[in-house]
C-alpha cells in the first residue's frame, strides 16, 4: 500500500523540536514533547482510536476488538517520539506513525479483530531520566518508589515536570500492566546501522536485542613534569588507559565471535597539558552482545584488564559498573511470521540482532515480542542525516500490517 | 653564608602576582610583571648595580670590573621572574634573586674583578609569545622582524603591550649581544624534578639541557553507532590512538636508554559520547633527550608508529611537528668548577640533564654556559606547592658565588 499518509504524519511531527542548527530535539517530558504528544493524540482520535495517557505519560490509542467472544488482552505496536539532541526524523517516530497507519488500515477494512489493538508512544525511550523510562513503567522494570528521585544529567527532577504534563509521581504505579492485559508486542524501527544495506536486504528480522554492560573506569597516577621526570619514576594514567584500551578491543575482537561489540567513546585526560604527565584518565567503556553468557564473560574481563594495565604502568585503577541489562530474545513464531510476510511481498529479509536498545526489550520477558527493521541510509542514525528510502518505509509498514492482521485474526 | 636577604627578596617578589585561588601568575610583558620588574630594578640599584632595560625588556643589573686592564666581556647570571598560571614562588625567581645576592656579596668584598658581572631577569621565559623570548632576543635566536607578529594563545599581540613597558618593536634588535660582549653564562634553578632528592644530592650539575620534539597527531575515523556497527565495519579513531600511545611509550622505554622521555599529555576524543564510536582523536606527544642523535631517531618513529597504528585499525593519521630544538650541552670546565665548589662545602653533587628548557640553552652555543640545580621538595614545580628547603637554597647560592668568584678572578 502507499505510505502517503505515513509520510505526511512524519513530516507533521517533524515540525516539533526542529533545531535551527540542524536535527531535532524533543526531550522526554519537555514542553515540546508534550506538544508533539498533544498533536499525536489528535491524530489518533481522528483515526478512530480511543486515546488515553497512562500514569507514566505513555500515549495509547486503542482500537477495540470486533468479535463478541474476543480476547481482552491487546496486541501492542509501539515506539517513542522523544529524540536525542540533534537526532533525526525517523528514530522512534517511524514506529509510532507506522502503528497509527496500520490502525487506520484496520479501521478501513472489514477484517474481524479477535483482540484489541493499541498504538503506544512510550515516553523517554532515549533515557533522559533513565533507560526506557515509559516502557519500563508499563512492564514493571521501573520501581515507582524511585520516581521522586529521578533526575536528568543537568539535575532537573522528573517530579517537577510531571504537573505540566498532567501527570503525578503517584500515578506512575498505575502505568504497570500484566501479561493478562497484553497479548503481544511488535515494534518496527530503522536499523540505525549498515547491515541491511550491506547485505541488500529490505527487511530485518530481529533475533534479539543485545544486553549491555557499561563501565566507568578511572586510572589514577601522578601529574609530574614531562621534562624532569624520568620514565621509570612516572605514574602515567593515560599510558595505563591506552594499554587497557588496546587489550579491551583485542578481547572483544578475539572472544566476541564477530557478534559482540565493545566501545570506548569517552576519554578524559587530566590535567591535559602537553608538558605534564597525565595524573588521571577517565574512560567510559561498554559492551553489547545478544549472547548473555559471552556478554558476562567479556564484562568480567573489564576489571581484570584494567588491573593488568594499571599494574604494568604503576598506577591505580577503579572500575564501576554503571548499567547492566540482559539480552532480550525475540519470539521465534513472530520472527517466522515476519519472514513469511516479507517473502509474500518479495522483500529480501535477513535475521540480525539489534545492537541498540528499544522499548521492545522490556516486553520480551512478558509476552511474545518481535521487532522489524528497515534499512538506514548509510547506516546513519541519531543525527540530522538519518533517513530511510520512502519505498523501504512503505515496505516495512506493509509487513507490519500483515503481521498485525495475523495476530488479530487468531 | 646566610640566605636571609635572598629569602627576604623572594618573599617580597612573591607579593606580585599572588592569586587568591593559590599560586602565582606573572605573565610576560603584563602590568603585574612590569611592576615586579620595577621593584627588582630598585633592589638592583640598592645593591649598587647599574640598571638598564634592554630592547627586549630584559632587566640587567651590572657591576663593573675593578681592574684597570679588565676584560670588557661580562659574566652573566640570569633567569626570569615571569610565571605560568598558578606557578610557584621559586621557578625563575630563585635564579634572579640568587644572582642579585651574589652581586651584593661581591660588592661587599675586596676581591678584585677582572670582568663585569651582570644579573639578568629575562623576559618571557615561560613562552607567552614563543619559547624563551627574552634570552632568544639577546642571543640571536629571535628574528626581530617577527616581533610585530608575535601573539599569545588568546590572540593578544606583543606589539600592543610594548609601549606600556617603555619598549618598542624596533628596539628588539638592539637586545642582541655577541660573544665579544659576554664571557660566560651561569644559571641556578630549582630542579623541578625528583632526581636530586631520590639520590640524596644537594647540588645538581647540569650536563645538558634536553632537546625537544613536539607533535600534534590526528587520527580520523568515522563516528558510528556503538551498538549497531559491527567491530569489523568500524573506523575507531581512539582505538588507533591507543595503539599509537602504547607503541610510542614502548619505543621511548626501549630505545631511550633510560634518558629520553616521551609524554602524551593532551588527548581529545570526538564526539565523546559513550554510545558513539570515536570519529576523531587528537593527541599532543613530545620527546625530550640530551642526545641529539637519539632524539632524532625517536622523533622519526612518531609518524611511522602513527601510520602503523592507523593502518592496523583502518583510520587515517596526520602528524604535524610543532616544535623542534636541539640539545644544549653545558660547558665541561664550568661543570667541574661547580663540582669542586660543592665538594669544598661538603655538598653531595650529581650530574644530571635538565629535562625542562631554560634561558641557559640559548647561551650554550655562544659562550661557556653552566647550570646549577637545587632540590625540589617532592619534585613539584609549576604549582603552588613548589618549594625548596631554605638550607638548599642557601647552599645553592654559596656554590653559585664560588663559581662566579673564580670566573671573575681569572
Amino acid at each position: 500500500m502507499s505510505a502517503e499518509s505515513l509520510i505526511a504524519d512524519l513530516k507533521s511531527l517533524a515540525e516539533f523540536g526542529r533545531r535551527a542548527e540542524g536535527g531535532w530535539y524533543r526531550p522526554a517530558y519537555s514542553e515540546i514533547e508534550r506538544a508533539a504528544h498533544d498533536w499525536l493524540a489528535g491524530r489518533m482520535g481522528a483515526a478512530g482510536l480511543d486515546v488515553r495517557l497512562d500514569g507514566a505519560g505513555n500515549l495509547i490509542g486503542r482500537l477495540g476488538a470486533t468479535e463478541s467472544q474476543a480476547d481482552t488482552a491487546a496486541l501492542l505496536v509501539g515506539s517513542h517520539i522523544d529524540t536525542v539532541p540533534g537526532g533525526g526524523w525517523l528514530d522512534g517516530a517511524f514506529g509510532v506513525m507506522a502503528g497509527l497507519d496500520v490502525a487506520r488500515r484496520l479501521s478501513a477494512s472489514n477484517a474481524p479483530r479477535r483482540r484489541p489493538f493499541e498504538v503506544v508512544a512510550f515516553r523517554d525511550e532515549e533515557g533522559r531520566f533513565g533507560p526506557l523510562t515509559g516502557s519500563r513503567a508499563m512492564t514493571g522494570g521501573l520501581d515507582p518508589a524511585t520516581v521522586p528521585d529521578l533526575q536528568d544529567a543537568t539535575g532537573q527532577r522528573l517530579a517537577a515536570l510531571l504537573p505540566g504534563m498532567g501527570l503525578t509521581v503517584e500515578g506512575f504505579a498505575g502505568a504497570r500492566r500484566s501479561a493478562r492485559d497484553i497479548a503481544g508486542y511488535v515494534e518496527i524501527h530503522i536499523e540505525q546501522g549498515p547491515v541491511l544495506a550491506a547485505q541488500g536486504a529490505r527487511i530485518g528480522v530481529v533475533t534479539a536485542i543485545v544486553g549491555q554492560a557499561r563501565f566507568a573506569l578511572r586510572f589514577v597516577g601522578r601529574p609530574d613534569h614531562a621534562g624532569t621526570t624520568p620514565m621509570t619514576l612516572r605514574a602515567d594514567a593515560f599510558a595505563a588507559a591506552a594499554e587497557f584500551a588496546v587489550a579491551f578491543r583485542r578481547a572483544v575482537l578475539e572472544r566476541g565471535e564477530g557478534v559482540a561489540v565493545g566501545t570506548i567513546g569517552i576519554v578524559q585526560v587530566e590535567p591535559g597539558a602537553g608538558n605534564v604527565v597525565p595524573g588521571e584518565t577517565r574512560l567510559r567503556a561498554e559492551i553489547r552482545d545478544v549472547d548473555g553468557t559471552r556478554l558476562a564473560a567479556l564484562a568480567a574481563e573489564v576489571p581484570r584488564l584494567a588491573a593488568v594495565a594499571a599494574r604494568a604502568v604503576g598506577v591505580a585503577a577503579e572500575v564501576e559498573t554503571l548499567h547492566r541489562t540482559a539480552p532480550a530474545p525475540m519470539n521465534e513464531a513472530l520472527a517466522t511470521m515476519i519472514e513469511d510476510a516479507a517473502r509474500q511481498r518479495n522483500l529480501a529479509a535477513i535475521r540480525l540482532p539489534s545492537g541498540a536498545g528499544h522499548d521492545a526489550q522490556n516486553f520480551a520477558a512478558l509476552v511474545p515480542t518481535a521487532m522489524i527493521f528497515v534499512p538506514s541510509v548509510g547506516g546513519r542514525s541519531h543525527c540530522p542525516e538519518e533517513t530511510t528510502d520512502e519505498a523501504d518505509l512503505a515496505a516495512g509498514v506493509d509487513v507490519l500490517e500483515a503481521v498485525v492482521r495475523r495476530l488479530l485474526a487468531r
